[in-house]
């Protein structure tokens, strides 16, 4: 394959975007490009040349513009949550970019669309996707253990050796190229081209949140929320109830600095646990809230998120990744007080289907994208974003390849 | 209080049903009769005279014409459930009767109405009675710490010797007469009065489960169900889904003599968790029931119900008592399976409001009475009465007073 590949390292991107790069280099070729590899649990990533091979049948070669950090892609580099271990690894899941090349069979985007990359796909064809209830995909859905493409079972990045570099969450978009499934990519509509780097953010996090007030709660107009965890998808969430008209909603965090940032995400009061006998104080909210949101995978936190809400109607949504085997720390009786619990992935989203028209509701004001972006730093500098993002000083760090 | 005593002790119902008994001799006065006294966990029923006090300020005295037997008070009989332990006690929650006289206030029924008491009232002012979403009442809903009467916290019960008699679920029914809140009476249409006995049921174990499956879960035509647990409770669920049309209902039971009753009550399929490696067989589902049912009360039970719903959006509905504290048997991770679970107390009926419209749709037909009533016996063979359920050959055995 050696006689087939482009070197394609970074002047392409010098100041201003270049939204139409000419496929007719690379189409059906291996590119050459950097990347930030991980070798080890918790080792700095490495930025180095990597090669990326051309998408498969139902496959799309991605250019990353923009890549942000999750808590997702901390934890699993840091191998403390479920995920398969597997190294080395590209990680990262929240992305925008442009199509470099589709392969085989794809007919939803061509070369130089705009797309976002999603984790948890969309294949059109599955008993999950063909109801309307659940974003679940049989296929393509959210997999922590996945590390190589479906169709054939390998990777499509290799070292300049030869060697398999893993694939993470669908997506991998810690690289100037990637190669997704075609279910994994969302067609932004090109008029929101000039706002590429804030979509970045609806890869993941902020449609997880807003998503689970919206989809999964489906916060009303005057009810009481109650938000327990203030990193980005929880105040994703309290953006979301904000949206939608929520007379409340309560934050709460062990962070005090949190609240500042949280006021202006529509956060109307704020809690912290160390300081108060009740966390969620019953006075204000009249015998509990409407909605909890648990996004801090503690499961102590679960337990008190499930208990704010009220009886009767209370419904619990769980965001938080819970490192298993654990029990839901609910008695079985406690579900005759009418207290509801579920579990929201990506926002309930689905993501092919409907992320266009939320893309375009967000530029358009309804949910405001910028605050959430408290960094940007050039790709190289990943291992300092990460740094940021374990420190807690940043919601979102926008890494710009 | 001797002087105002009125002894009513059996002949007033010999053959034909007294339904406009003359309250002139006994309103207002104490009221000797017949009760079934439990003197202490597990110990035979005393059949014994009893002292019945006139109805308070918003009570209701019923001269009880049928009951019947139901698990709750097998357990907190025996004291092997959470409720409150109070002796001596009169048992009983599932029963019929007549109105014999009304206390200050009253206005939903006057005397000769007949009515069905039910254990989870409705005070109509409390903020889940305003709520269109849950059957809790803040006041007068189900309670098992609770002995005494809510207005002054004393008993309308007492030995002809004056030592109190302690109340049981809002109803104590296993009495000639009874008293209860006019929260806990529901008005049954007077057309059907021919039809009391088989309303009896309708005051708990009909209810509860098939407004597990028309309410709690909203079991549409063509679902699929599975049922956990085919004691009567369960008989309803499956029953409740049949009238709504379910295509597939799996009952299953470690008894192989259930199925034979239930093929009766709508089950389409019986597994016999003792044979089968999987209790609910994916083959037989495509991937798991749209709705479970867990009426067993048994954890292990509890998780085969939760696996057995479809992912996405399966739902699981919890009946049986569970006695705590013990945790539920599933993962916070597990939820973004999509899976659901929830509680559901007396199959979410709010009973004042929707029981005489439910009452009237169970006598022409939309739910066969009938095939619950396994036995019926004198009131003064309710030791036998208990041995049948004990012994798991009543569904339900009809007292009669
Ligand atoms: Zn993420
Ligand atoms: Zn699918
Ligand atoms: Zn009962
Ligand atoms: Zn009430």
């Amino acid at each position: 394959m050696a006689g087939q590949e482009v070197v394609l390292n970074g002047n392409n991107n010098n100041g201003s975007l270049n939204l139409k790069p000419s496929s007719d280099d690379t189409r059906g070729k291996n590119i050459q490009c950097k990347a930030a590899v991980a070798y080890g649990p918790g080792e700095a990533f490495v930025l180095e040349q990597v090669i990326v091979h051309p998408p498969q049948k139902m496959e799309v070669r991605i250019k990353i513009l923009y890549t942000s950090i999750c808590h997702t892609d901390l934890g699993s580099w840091k191998a403390e949550n479920e995920a398969q271990r597997a190294f080395p690894r590209i990680f990262g899941h929240e992305a925008s970019g442009v199509v470099e090349s589709v392969g085989e069979g794809v007919r939803e985007v061509k070369e130089g669309d705009i797309v976002v990359p999603i984790f948890n796909g969309e294949c059109g064809e599955c008993c999950y996707c063909k109801s309307s209830v659940t974003n679940m995909c049989e296929r393509f859905g959210v997999n922590p253990m996945k590390k190589v493409m479906d169709s054939d079972g390998k990777t499509r990045f290799t070292t300049l050796q030869g060697k398999p570099i893993y694939h993470f969450l669908n997506t991998s978009t810690f690289s100037e190229y990637t190669v997704v499934d075609s279910a994994c990519v969302v067609n932004i509509p090109p008029q929101l081209a000039s706002s590429l780097k804030q979509l970045t953010l609806i890869s993941c996090g902020v449609s997880t949140g807003v998503g689970a007030a919206w989809n999964s709660a489906n916060v009303n107009a005057g009810s009481t929320v109650a938000v327990f965890g203030l990193g980005a998808v929880g105040l994703a969430v309290a953006e979301g109830a904000r949206a939608r008209g929520a007379s409340k909603i309560i934050g709460v965090d062990i962070n005090p600095d949190k609240f500042i940032k949280a006021q202006a995400m529509g956060i109307t009061d704020f809690i912290n646990p160390s300081d108060e006998e009740k966390p969620v104080n019953e006075e204000m909210t009249g015998g509990g809230v409407d909605y909890s949101f648990e996004c801090a995978g503690n499961l102590d936190v679960l337990r008190e998120a499930f208990l704010s809400a009220h009886e009767g109607w209370g419904l619990t949504v769980v965001l938080g990744i819970h490192t298993s085997p654990k029990l839901l720390p609910i008695h079985p009786m406690e579900l005759f007080d009418g207290r509801r619990i579920i579990g929201s992935v990506f926002g309930g989203f689905k993501g092919k289907t409907q992320l266009p028209h939320f893309a375009n509701e967000c530029i358009h004001g309804v949910v405001n994208l910028d605050k959430f972006i408290t960094h940007e730093l050039p790709f190289e500098e990943i291992n300092k974003a990460f740094d940021l993002l374990i420190a807690g000083k940043s919601l979102r760090c926008v890494l710009h390849l």
